[in-house]
């Protein structure tokens, strides 16, 4: 008899693991649940789908449930675990759409729940559970119309519906992280007055201020409203029950549409219950091979720590790469084979507006928090050779020990170009490389495409002064 | 008494040699002589130039005579350097505007001599001495008007005054590396036919041919006509010494205009006849302080070979960024510091239409060459996220050791990203990485910069397999 992988969540990491567990083993049986309507779905695409710069949906689906069945890959959509009893490898499974449920078996269990959305207090997630053929989250938190959050494929459709048929005119974004600037973006192209609040003084709050500021500049230029070091204190209705300002420390904003980009955190309650052990950052703990302290269950994704390569600690960033990484590795071994995952070095970038800000590694501020006596180096080089149209500048910030020269974190904020060069930075990362060795690299040029000294030799160059 | 430092050469190796020499040794006194007309200028703009989509041949010069005037650094034009009396340290100048020589002293001398241009049997280099104001090469080999090379900016002037006045229809490029594609695109921009006729049977004689294929199509569909696998047997000129057809071993090509671009052997002559060592390429053999063989004289940049950190042999790989970095450690040592170049991975990018080619390290062909046991690995990704608009294809090639896993060269191919992109592969081979070590990597993610599988960890995935 065939043995039984069930992998609860069909996001990235979910799905990898089902696919890559089937790469391995033609033999297991592998069944996917998940809670919403969609599963391998761009989730970091939905700023461009609710912009219309994606047209259809589907076109950010990479395979659909018929695909996976396919494949062999039994995926079931409105389906919820709602218990896992991790000694009798049970778990209980509650069909949302007819609200029916069961207990089955698993052999393999992979959870990958990914992440919930942070709310403003008094908010609840999920949502009560979407009905079939029911896209649009109303009345979350019992706030009434207007309010969203960007995280599954279905907020992304509801916001692009909403936008379409109430045509707000004042957008107000709570969160200046990746999703509130990607989505100011995607607001600003669709002609509402967009206004971000942030909690921290700068956006990006993993970046150093001064990277970030860049960032905060450009979005000012393009009409974005900033108001940063604020606070919402409430969101106010009409009679209807549709949003109309958001009330925060410095003032009042208009706004018939609220976005909450707040960050998300590990979905881990259900794991949790069932006795899966959390790591220091509150996102499950998994050995190399994906296992949690669970016989026979793995975590992969954004529910799920990763190992941080200079902190040597459990880090929580989710992000998509990251969560395909840890499903190829946690569908290798739940399918019989054997795979570790390394880690991580926090590698992540965003396009706001005609930037890129991208990071790796340790910022200044992180670095100095942990206790590393540190030089940084900031420089502003040319995109491109400096007779060359249309370059534009590009800052690189170098976050070196000071004792042993060795590189502990990058940031790049520019044009084109910015953002494969961060991966210099991070492949340097792995490799425990000193700004030294950095500065010695043979990096390819092309005038229209850098400078002769390529802006990270020129920072190596600076950084090594 | 202040020390001297003579440098022969004015063009990036020189110049770097010269700036870093002040920088570190501000009592040195710094002489530079240089046979043509300008120093410190983007050769790598000139194709550039030539299309027009440069001006004015003043923005390709980074630093005029006079700037380096102003940082203590004596620049003299159109002065060439004939002889080097190692044992007197003293050295033989001749002023090429009025044939006047004289014997002069050196303490320290860097030879920064660059490359000649590989031309057709029966051609000369150097032409006859350029007179002062005059900037067009004629009589090139006693060919007559409308044959060129490209190698100094004068030789950029000269083509495009040449198309300018004469308006030439037909072009005949010969040589199909990175100045004759680079030339033919600049030469279509400018409305000529334009043919290229290379020797080997495929463009880009460095990259394998799969990956040249590539680049050939691009090349061919923009309209340039390819004759691979050829040979020019004569160049054919009209009653006034005008070049009219090219005649090769496949045919004979209509053209008012014929561009050598055969690429370039260490020139050498000077050095050699004062007893500098040359190595098994024929350049000039540097210890990693660009030290020659000589007490007091180094060298830098095309003359002069780079240490292969693959091969771990000399290479001649001539390329501005190489000459870079040569002339800052030759110029710190020469200064009296201490700086040593660890060597090249030969990374090479060029730009051909909308196609960007870069590589580094061994191709597959090279790597067998040496004796390698390798496994190859091409894949085809695209470049942005599935369904984000303007992604192009993006094709990687890795070249793997067998036995180690270790990852020997990388080859891309593809639109805006390739290029960059190469630098990881650089890095990689930098730190001597297995593809196992690449597929680990924790690259960046963002829709419109790539899919969430980065088209490198996608080639490192299928490698491993």
């Amino acid at each position: 008899m065939s043995e039984r992988l069930v992998v609860i969540g069909g996001c990235a990491a979910g799905m990898s693991t089902a696919s890559k567990a089937r790469r391995v083993n033609p033999d297991l049986e592998i069944v996917v649940y998940e809670r919403t309507g969609f599963v391998s779905y761009g989730e970091c695409g939905l700023p461009y789908y609710v912009s219309g710069l994606v047209d259809d949906h589907n076109q950010l689906v990479a395979r659909t449930p018929a695909q996976f069945a396919g494949r062999g890959i039994e995926v079931h959509l409105h389906h919820e675990v709602t218990e896992i009893v991790p000694e009798n490898r049970r778990l209980r499974v509650t069909n949302l759409e007819d609200g029916g449920s069961w207990y089955e078996d698993y052999d393999r269990l992979v959870v990958a729940t990914g992440g919930r959305p942070v709310l403003l207090p008094g908010f609840s997630f999920p949502p009560a559970p979407p009905k079939p053929g029911l896209s649009k989250v109303e009345g979350l938190g019992g706030m009434g119309g207007g309010v969203f959050v960007l995280r599954a494929l279905e907020d992304g459709i509801a916001v692009r519906e909403f936008i379409q048929r109430e045509r707000p005119g004042h957008a107000v974004i709570v969160g200046a992280g990746y999703i509130g600037l990607e989505m100011a973006e995607s607001f600003h192209v669709l002609g509402l007055e967009t206004t971000v609040i942030g909690r921290p003084p700068q956006v990006l709050k993993l970046f150093d201020p001064d990277m970030a500021k860049l960032v905060q500049e450009e979005l000012e230029r393009k009409g974005i409203r900033l108001s940063l070091g604020d606070e919402v204190k409430a969101l106010e209705g009409d009679a209807q029950g549709r949003v109309r300002r958001v009330i925060s420390s410095k003032g009042a904003f208009e706004a018939d549409l609220v976005l909450l980009a707040l960050g998300v955190r590990p979905n881990v309650a259900l794991a949790k219950e069932a006795g899966v052990a959390l790591g220091e950052t509150g996102a499950i703990a998994t050995d190399p091979q994906m296992r949690t302290n669970l016989p026979g269950v793995f975590a992969a994704g954004d529910c799920a720590e990763a190992y941080h390569l200079i902190t040597g600690h459990g880090a929580y960033i989710p992000l998509g790469t990251t969560a395909n990484k840890q499903g190829r590795v946690a569908g290798t071994n739940a399918g019989g084979g054997h795979a570790e995952f390394s880690g991580i070095v926090g590698t992540a970038i965003t396009k706001v507006f005609d930037l890129y800000a991208a990071l790796t590694g340790l910022s200044e501020k992180e670095a100095l928090a942990l206790g590393y006596a540190v030089e940084s180096t900031t420089i502003k080089a040319s995109s491109r050779a400096h007779y060359y149209p249309g370059g534009g500048p590009m800052h690189v910030k170098l976050v070196v020990e000071e004792s042993s020269g060795r590189l502990l974190g990058g940031q790049i904020v520019g044009g084109e170009g910015a953002g494969p060069r961060i991966d210099v930075l991070a492949t340097a990362l792995h490799q425990e490389m000193t700004v030294e060795e950095l500065s010695e690299l043979d990096l390819a040029y092309v005038p229209p495409m850098s400078p002769v000294w390529d802006p990270l030799l020129v920072a190596a160059n600076v950084a090594l002064k």
